[in-house]
């Protein structure tokens, strides 16, 4: 089991690294939110909507992590964001020392930071990367089980996002009992209702973001 | 990057492993299919529609891969089927040696061995556990662009079901598309389109089973 043994001496290392990353997103004045969500949960249509509804107020940037390919950093500049793409190539997650080999990279001062990490519920929840905080994304159909089997994201994430609900009707997603899992593990997670498709929910949502830009300021 | 310096070695050990795993179910004259998705594709699921397809006919076992937690197992006991829950704390996957510390108690011949991996689509492909071939779910609400995203996992993949179709008129998937970049990566891929839900599609599947079942006897 020589991935776990070495797991605990390459977190201290990349925490100390996540730290750097913070002083260096501070001087910027930027909030730097660390998104966390399966595969297909909808990660980049939730960022998507979001550019939308505040880049004519706010500067944006986005830190794409995806092991190959650029398909998501090529959507969100077609919204006329600035956006990196970073290649994990084998890693299933992104760490503090990737994000700091970018950050040569962020030449001008930025309000919001939206990090999209790589699709897995496990490994990215381990690693910070300097961000403010965690924000997971969870889907109606993965189904309300999801904060039971993969606790540590829930436990850590200041903010969760129930995406897909235009499927509720669809699919054997019970809202009540995901919240009540989803608090079991974190009493004082945000938990927002939104559809990235349809548009709803996102309104308390936006004003959540807001008032955390506000404290930037 | 500590992480990547040592996963190469790691593999080589993992494969070794996994070698040593093949013998032990040649003997049990074992099927043994690996079964890889993302978190709430409906691994478990398609499990539990297959088991009751072919539980009259064929001995089957089920070894359940969680962070934590047993109530995939829970919910395979359920259809009278024997179930080895392992539970991987904080690795992302199985491995060969995980495999191998739970067969003392593979005590009997199964003629099917289902390994329910965790939900993740990156490092599962990677590490080779001893099976004779992976199936990959994919789920319609994901997004066909998976493949493209994961390259791996579909490249290695015998079989890739594609499952959720009964919610093909709600959400944006092209079957066409998608089976046309499973292709790309893989071009002899089996691909079976199913809804665990409904049961609609598990005819030609199941019949593919029982023909890898028919080669070993």
């Amino acid at each position: 089991m020589k991935k776990i043994s070495i797991l605990k001496p390459v977190l201290v290392s990349n925490q100390e690294r996540a730290r750097a990353n913070r002083k260096f997103f501070d001087r910027g004045g930027s909030l730097v939110i660390n998104i966390i969500a399966s595969p297909g949960a909808g990660k980049t249509s939730v960022i998507e909507s979001l550019i939308r509804r505040l880049k004519s107020d706010y500067k944006i940037l986005v830190i794409e992590g995806d092991i190959r390919g650029s398909s998501d950093s090529a959507r969100i500049k077609k919204l006329r964001v600035d956006a990196i793409q970073i290649n994990t190539v084998t890693a299933c997650h992104l760490d503090a020392f990737m994000i700091a080999r970018v950050l040569p990279r962020v030449k001008r001062k930025y309000d919001l930071i939206l990090v999209e990490n790589v699709g897995n519920l496990v490994c990215p929840a381990e690693f910070e990367i300097g961000e403010d905080f965690k924000l997971a994304v969870l889907s109606t159909p993965e189904g309300g089980d999801k904060p039971a089997k993969y606790p540590l994201l829930f436990h850590l994430a200041r903010v969760v996002v129930i995406n897909k609900c235009d499927l509720l009707p669809h699919v054997d997603f019970n809202l009540t009992r995901a919240k009540k899992e989803i608090r079991k593990r974190n009493s004082r997670a945000l938990i927002f209702e939104v559809s990235a498709k349809t548009g709803a929910g996102f309104g308390p949502f936006v004003k959540f973001i807001k008032l955390e830009l506000s404290k930037k300021r």
